[in-house]
């Protein structure tokens, strides 16, 4: 494809509009907002204003006249249709893995005499790391088999299933409700983790009978650096559940300062401590980078973008890079991975010339497609960087052998 | 003492300088810095070169660039002097709720055939919430006692000790040092919650043999509303304790993104998930108020203060009030309590009037004093306004007596 014709597909993009809602710089195609999701153009003004006008001025009366005691679910409401769940069983709290452990926590104590966490060979590191901490603590058998054969293990001894939707490095995903539909049948529960597909693809908790789901504020959901991170719990199961990473702003009632735990009533219960207000801040004003758009729209562009980088460096690149995806786009969340066995090189030469992936171990190549910002054009000229970096060995510089700390 | 006087004592105080580390509204005379401690002057400026700056034009090379992946333990260090801990032992993470939980459970597992967590009756709710939850979960014994009995509960069933060092309705506090050695001729280990105490007070945990430790990043430490919190694990320890509570920031080497779990060796273990950048950035702006101040000042000037308040509201308000507050300052933290039958109303009146304390359930009207921010004229000021509001019964009108969500 020229690069007028990747400009024509711009100008007929229903999504465009929403690069606006963005501070990109200029000098720099951006595929990794699957790792850190660009700066909202709205977030500094949010910061200021949390910081500045509320803290700075109102200071502790802000948790009743700016209500930042129920930012944890009013800023969670906004994330509601972008998952498919009601605002009522979603929270903003904690980290990934924190949500993750609580989430796992409960549902094993809501499943005694069971003693298997179940999970994929090579899922997201933290995931497996959080159920392993979880599992030798408890006596429990954390069972990681691979992800074609989850269904066919999970058994009557199975308390939790536990998978990333989207695989972080392939980006091959799960069938979540026939998943969820087998591991009801075996009377266990499961616990999603979203993070590489909030925000990329449709997701469906509800649809789909998802029981209990954690995900990541930074990636797609724009959230900044380390934002928090969100979990759902589904209504029918909030007063079963009872997390055992209890704090304060999870008591039914806080302010009453008494000696003993009382669960709140529905899904405030999952809350531990108190939040950070200028993380909340940004990350709100990432979820509202969706704003008004609906993720069939952000699926079906997301597939657009991702099929266009498939095909033109398969036509420009050919066997000098395999594709270590679904080809089929329907299989894929919003990234791609091309293999190279100097992965590494080539992505440090891409990024010195302005094209911003990631590098996955051992030799993965992976471009993040954000249908919020980026563009078709920027895909094509993205694909023909890399040809012109393949075909004259620019990689092979010791400056881009050099391993930074992080990847 | 009259304004005068008070403005005199202002003049000769030899922290008033560290004032203008601050924005503080005009209007208000802000003793409530033990809660939510006051904006630094700093840290707009540095929200906004994280978000814009960093995030915005460096995006995911920030982590390298920027050295996100090292802020845990780079802004940490700068709690070292204000806790009496070496730089190495210290990271920030979490909330204090998530880090109590953590170190709770690596302490439990260290002390294997011991079942009983001890505490104190009336501590703070969420360190209580915690150690219930963490000891349901494991089948332990949480023995809370009166404060003045801990030592003699320690027996050799005890595997932890967790106490908040400074109480945070009557700011009396536990001699570290005497619990600590009593934990350790017991084979026991402790752990302090030092929310009340790290900035306002002298506390030395490596002098006072202390073995494990957390703290609020909010309330003296002025690091913004819901700031991460911080944990300190002494190095003796750090090799032996595993929390169970692991996730990738935690890992020896996080991006060999290996499916198995292998703590890093030191006390970046107790990470868990990627940390908030934004409030991280924010905390250091708070930490960095304290550049330069020893804290043998801060605490001499913390006395000076909150005598000066009890002396005052002591001559103005007579019986009208009762302090429930140790009288002699070296007994107390930075904060004072008064009782009041009527104390949410009559704390209501003071913050129409622009003082601003904070109420604790049942009767106790709470003022804290911030070294490095609060005036002796102010001190004087507000308990002039005490004495008006008592002497009137300007508090006994509806509107003061609407409870809010948060007190």
């Amino acid at each position: 494809m020229t690069a007028d014709e990747a400009r024509e597909l711009d100008s007929a993009d229903s999504l465009a509009f929403a690069r606006d809602r963005f501070r990109l710089p200029e000098a720099v195609l951006y595929f990794d907002g699957n790792s850190l999701g660009a700066l909202p153009a709205a977030a500094p003004a949010a910061l200021a204003d949390t910081a500045e006008g509320q803290w700075g001025q109102d200071l502790i009366a802000s948790w009743n006249t700016h209500g930042w005691i129920d930012w944890p679910t009013r800023i969670a409401a906004k994330l509601a249709p972008i998952v498919g769940a009601k605002a009522s069983e979603l929270i903003i709290a904690d980290s990934t893995s924190v949500c993750l452990f609580k989430l796992l926590a409960a549902a094993v104590r809501a499943r005694p005499g069971r003693s298997t966490i179940l999970t994929q060979q090579r899922d997201f590191p933290t995931d497996l790391y959080v159920a392993q901490g979880l599992a030798e603590m408890l006596g429990l058998n954390l069972k990681a088999v691979p992800a074609e054969e989850v269904i066919s293990a999970i058994d009557g001894d199975t308390a939790v299933v536990t998978l990333t939707h989207v695989d972080y490095r392939s980006a091959a995903f799960h069938d979540m409700r026939a998943i969820n539909d087998a591991a009801h049948t075996a009377g266990a529960l499961t616990v999603w983790d979203l993070s590489h597909s909030a925000g990329a693809i449709e997701v469906d908790l509800n649809g789909a009978k998802s029981d209990l789901a954690v995900g990541c504020g930074y990636k797609y959901l724009n959230g900044g650096p380390g934002a928090p991170a969100f979990l759902f719990v589904a209504e029918h199961l909030q007063h079963q559940l009872e997390p055992p990473l209890q704090g304060w702003m999870g008591h039914a009632d806080p302010f009453a300062f008494s000696d003993d735990y009382q669960a709140a009533s529905g899904i405030t219960r999952f809350l531990t401590g108190t939040p950070s207000i200028l993380a909340l801040a940004a990350l709100e004003a990432g979820l509202d980078t969706f704003e008004d758009i609906a993720m069939r729209e952000v699926e079906a562009k997301a597939r657009a973008l991702s099929d266009l980088f498939v095909a033109e460096v398969g036509a420009r690149c050919g066997s000098e890079v395999r594709l270590a995806s679904p080809r089929d786009a329907s299989q894929r969340g919003s990234h791609v991975v091309f293999a190279h066995p100097q992965g590494y090189a080539v992505m440090q030469a891409l990024i010195a010339r302005g094209v911003i992936g990631d590098f996955r171990a051992p030799d993965l190549m992976r471009f993040g497609f954000a249908p919020l910002y980026n563009r078709f054009s920027e895909v094509v000229r993205a694909a023909e960087i890399l040809e012109q970096i393949l075909a004259s060995r620019e990689w092979d510089q010791p400056r881009f052998k050099q391993r930074a700390k992080v990847t």
